[in-house]
């Protein structure tokens, strides 16, 4: 017990060359995914077009996060032109929140509506700040997260054949959120253009269709800095684009949990593979030396992204239950109508995948539990035994602060909570007059 | 430790015919239930009549599922006449809700009562496509559970003999509740029958008794089809036999879930009556084994059934909320008064039973715990570690899709949540008016 | 670890003379409690003087309950006073339950007042009901008790001797609060006469005090059979001692967790005074088989009673919201805001020392964990880690019905529970009319 | 197994001087923090300019509490000044929270606002009580500290260099929430100068400027007692020393937690120099000894301070869900406007750092689990076995009572139910009438 045995020692996390965990006597061959040619893709592979898109919306602004590209290699530099479109948005924003404050600290009333104008742009703006944040240390994330899912992507852990490759999964489910964001912002100008349409019929302004717009959408711009066209595009056009950061966080949630699920997933499928068959004690050392490293990569994922989950969340909190109250408005167009149902219906979407993939981590991690267990008592051995109580009791979960753990009843306690803060704000907050033949502005 | 013992391999679920765990050389001679000659019966056999019954009522439209038969066998044949049946019904269910969608969004008002009408069409149709799913897969999950709980038909387990068999039990709690729920459907078209009697006297309409009750009853098929006497009968008696979906589903997973459990007490009778004598390590090696088994069987059912649970509690509660918000309305008539209260105290205590039996799965799961600490520790042997880890941290419980597990201190939670919605509704919604008296339609 | 050690079996509970688990070849003397001469009392010598101020109330007719009595010779006579005396009171209370159910039928609204009526006799029925059951089955149960309670009886777990004994500490808690119940009902009383005098000064019924008095409080009865004064003090006299039956069930409550926790007590005292010396395999044996002991009795008692904790909280937190619903109303004499406050403040008192005593159940048997660390792994052997597990695993907490278990955090959620609805009911409920001026009966 | 090791025994806590657990023979050599000259500073050490602030609030009355002191020289001298003001300051806010009383019941309405002052000054008398109550044991509490931290105050656990000293981080936190408690206090009596300003302009009373102040806040007292400028004075210094005692309990809770968080930071870096490499088996004895020897001493903090957590949790709750509710009042002057929002912000900081700082000694204690797993399985012993036990098991969290553990999640369970009150609250109390211009007194 006292001899060392260097091969055993836990693998520090500098080296980018670990050599997969290879049983040398294994005692029943261990059979393998069939025909699995493709190489299992690493999270930086799978990322990269998802950060591309985050970079046309002027977020994540680093250089050289291609698929081909080495993790390490990954930076920011600030003479780029992302960089400067990033800082540009996130300028003009802060400027736009400093207008809204102005604008609201000098109306006399404070309601839900003001309130949610003003969360809306500042939670934009910080969750900008935080992916610049994360950009400057992406390379340090992903070298990291590269090294630890190293032995992931070969051969005991390589997947079985038919299975949808961890990249296009990845791809799919963040275009497709991506798409009905996009529609969601389309049907959002249509109807601002048929409300200002309407509101032009009922008032004699005759300031011009665009200014009238502009006024409409943009009043505490237009107290502080009078109109021009390219004034009124630019804002309109920032706005747009910053929304998305909003689905856009999100969604990045959503990958970054989809690469740590997939990792649990393998390390279950493996185990299920040996079907109960003895294995030698290296291979059970390997199997818990990669447990405890997934255990630690959650864990340093946890620590870096876990702020931006809880406020991912308390914002999809926050708006669903707004939304959900202004259900009871009238809407003056069917276009509104139309947007307002199916914006409220893809929030709700949106943030039940967003804590549905998250949960699933924590999902994935229990399941070699369950499988352990087949394993026969003669093949019984220490590595066997520290991993069944590593995974009895690691905390695998995802977290917001360690605030809240996201797992499924999570989801079950936050939809109560909306309800019951919906059904007692119900009858407390008058109806929000209809604006549309206000011609006060 | 590296030989290999095939004996204690995990046992594959392919073979139905694995010998049960037969102990060779038991130190202690085991006790048996004394005289028990019938054989424990599966839940293949038990399940048989409610299944029969189910088809009564257009579900489960499957063949070959008598208690004699092989569990591999059922099928669901599509040009049945149970098939037909089903199919029929369910399209008849479909376009209702297609016609109460059309008229519920012409209206002008969307209250709880509307709300209610929708969510109750909606979840009948939800549970007549699940049970038609589940019945395409029957043959798949009897397979397997059958396998699974041989062991637990035979000796060793062989519970008491004056003990209520299990089909007997089952049967029932299964036809005891249908009784109460046929009582209800027939009071409920007591107190329509009167209600419109009522109408009749009040209002001069003079559109014949029946086409008035059907008026009434179905307002939103009329606004489409033409009155015809054929018609009416058909669709009021569709709605019938589809009620009758809504409470089937709670008697088939309180079957399911008694079929769980059954297993558990019969496990921890066996440990009860070896009474604390030391064992060979083959008879810890069996029961473990054996309890494994039973802990991949609930995740195996969990995994199947665990939606309609989660649908089942929510539609539920749901009800019993907007019937409780209903108590506070006059009835008209006095059948009505008592269809009333009669109805909401059979949903409770349905509701009440379905978890309580669900629960008590995950409580019969836990007793081997306290049964295994009565060994001595002369007779502490690996196996028996492994079966007191398996018992401590396996989580048999059924779920709702994981969401929520049904334990005892859920049902108090779902109490506790039903009253405080009941107390923030009560005086937010504005009495519902009495329609006996209102003659327009 | 084939052969079998006699001694090690655990034993049967069959046998009242189980000789307590001397270790014959201590490593370490085992220190004791210094000059210790007074026996520790059982459970069933402390409860005598607690059922024999029952049996003044009505209640546990039971015979030869004595403190030298042995506990298995404890019967129910049918045809003793006291079973007599509890029947007719029973009986009596019975008939005011269907009067004012049929009282309340017949008004026209149905409020908290009259909820809360009703609910307070039928549980005033109920408990009765159920100690007449426990009755029955008290030799059973306090045999059980008792012969498990035996090894903490003697040496090794003889408490030290400065501690307040036993029997003195039940009897103190047990008499204080029906001391504080007796002042209540006198109150109770007090109020009544004084609002009796208002009543008759305002209204010109001319009826004699005691009849007037009597309409006032027993409406129900008066209805159905006409007033006499002979019939107008029975009830008064019985409903008087029914109420007592309400704070009593709190009481023996509280004496029966008095009792299970005192052992926990006694177990982690005589393990501190071991002090971390290291003991022979056997001293081990026997506190694991000591502590397992009392927790299959902790799980014994449960089971019998915890029906009654189930009622007996409900029963308080409905009754604290009630109360605090009602202390906004004007009180028209001092007395009876005297009175009011009092109950009020007796009745949260109460319910929370019950709460704390039974939670102090669970907290007094997780102590031994922490003590366990402190002896020396040159000390460990497989009892030792057993009895760890034992400690960690177990759920040594009374409950009511599992549905609950009665630990500390219980008393704060039951708190903001009766917080929260009491803030939501607030504005919900209209005043309740002052009736001192109300002249209609 | 059965010789025994002096060494290993759990060491008593009456000497003072045990030597830190040097390993002997450690296999690897131990690395340790660089150049790390300073010895870490015991709590004694680092409380001691705390509780000099608290003396000149006129708490915590000990002598002898300097860096340099013995701890157990610690006392509480009765003829010292520091008493005798702080005898003084009670009996002062006794007589006026008996003033108050008085006051209150004579008034006819008993609102949010009667119920707050009440509150407040109750729970400041209660802190001073307790504050009092803890000097008197303070020698036995720091001794029992001061030993039990002894071996983490030398090198095996010395922090590495860079690291802010801990009296340092004590300090800054507690000054910094002192002076911005100082602040609030300005802010506050500038707001009343203000309103008293204001008020002398609209009312008639020409009662002078000091006098009308003193009556506007302390009318209870002018109730009883002729106005004099010398007790007016006294009176208007004792509630602003008093209203120090609110904020100083917070922060002598940071403080504390600052120094039991601060040990189990030092214990998970000795374990993370470690690196995984394999340790004799005394190294993991002393670890073991240090880790039980950490968790008594939360247990025994707990115990001495865990009502005061209670008290302190409540009472900000409660605060902050008044404010919060008399947020929607208009404030008469812009000082007063600035002074509440800044007050609300402060309460709610204060609060969430207290409860952050508690609740990271709950999460430093379970860091080291994980870093355990990295240790190779050649180096298992039943020390490191143990220890891992010990990790997983204890419960390492200060508590309120036991009747919660501040833990994480629990704050989001108090912002939870903060919201939930006051959403409830909202639309049930009426405003609070503005009283500047109220002249009536």
């Amino acid at each position: 017990m006292s001899t060392m045995n260097p091969m055993e020692r836990y693998p520090s996390t500098r080296s980018l060359t670990r050599p997969p965990s290879t049983p040398s006597t294994a005692l029943a061959e261990e059979p393998t995914g069939k025909g699995a040619k493709g190489r299992e893709c690493s999270i930086h592979e799978a990322l990269a077009a998802v950060i591309f898109m985050g970079q046309l919306f002027s977020l994540m602004p680093i250089t050289g996060y291609g698929p081909a590209s080495d993790p390490r290699t990954v930076t920011i530099r600030y003479r780029s032109v992302r960089f400067v479109y990033g800082m540009v948005t996130l300028f003009l924003m802060l400027s736009l929140v400093v207008m809204l404050c102005a604008y609201t600290v000098d109306q006399t009333s404070f309601g839900v509506q003001q309130a949610s104008s003003l969360v809306y742009y500042v939670i934009i703006v910080f969750f900008m700040v935080e992916l610049m944040l994360l950009a400057r240390n992406w390379s340090h994330i992903m070298g990291r997260w590269y090294v630890d899912e190293l032995p992931f992507r070969s051969e005991p852990y390589q997947p079985p054949a038919g299975r949808l490759p961890f990249h296009r999964k990845v791809h799919l489910i963040a275009f497709g959120v991506m798409f009905f964001a996009f529609l969601e912002d389309t049907l959002n100008f249509l109807s601002a253009y048929r409300l200002n349409e309407l509101h032009i019929r009922y008032c004699p302004h005759r300031s011009g269709f665009w200014k009238n717009f502009f006024h409409r959408e943009h009043p505490y711009v237009l107290r502080i800095i009078p109109y021009h066209a390219v004034l009124g595009w630019t804002i309109e056009l920032t706005m747009r684009i910053a929304k998305f950061t909003w689905h856009y966080v999100d969604v990045f949630i959503i990958c970054l949990s989809l690469g740590l699920q997939r990792r649990f997933v393998q390390f279950n499928e493996r185990l299920e593979r040996l079907d109960g068959q003895p294995q030698s004690q290296s291979v059970w050392r390997g199997l818990r030396l990669d447990f405890v490293r997934l255990s630690e990569l959650v864990a340093f994922v946890d620590e870096r992204f876990s702020k931006l989950i809880l406020f991912s969340c308390a914002n999809d909190m926050f708006f669903i239950t707004v939304q959900l109250f202004n259900s009871f408005d009238l809407k003056p167009t069917t276009v509104t109508t139309v947007y307002f149902w199916y914006s409220l219906g893809f929030l709700i979407c949106r943030c039940f995948l967003m804590l549905f993939v998250v949960s699933s981590v924590s999902r994935a991690s229990e399941r070699p539990l369950e499988t352990l267990r087949r394993f026969p008592s003669s093949n019984w051995n220490l590595d066997l035994r520290r991993l069944c109580d590593a995974v009895a009791t690691s905390e695998n979960a995802l977290s917001g602060k360690r605030f809240f753990f996201v797992r499924r009843p999570l989801i079950l306690a936050m939809a109560g909570t909306i309800i019951t803060y919906e059904l007692v704000l119900l009858d407390q907050v008058k109806k929000i007059p209809d604006t549309t033949k206000d011609c006060t502005f």
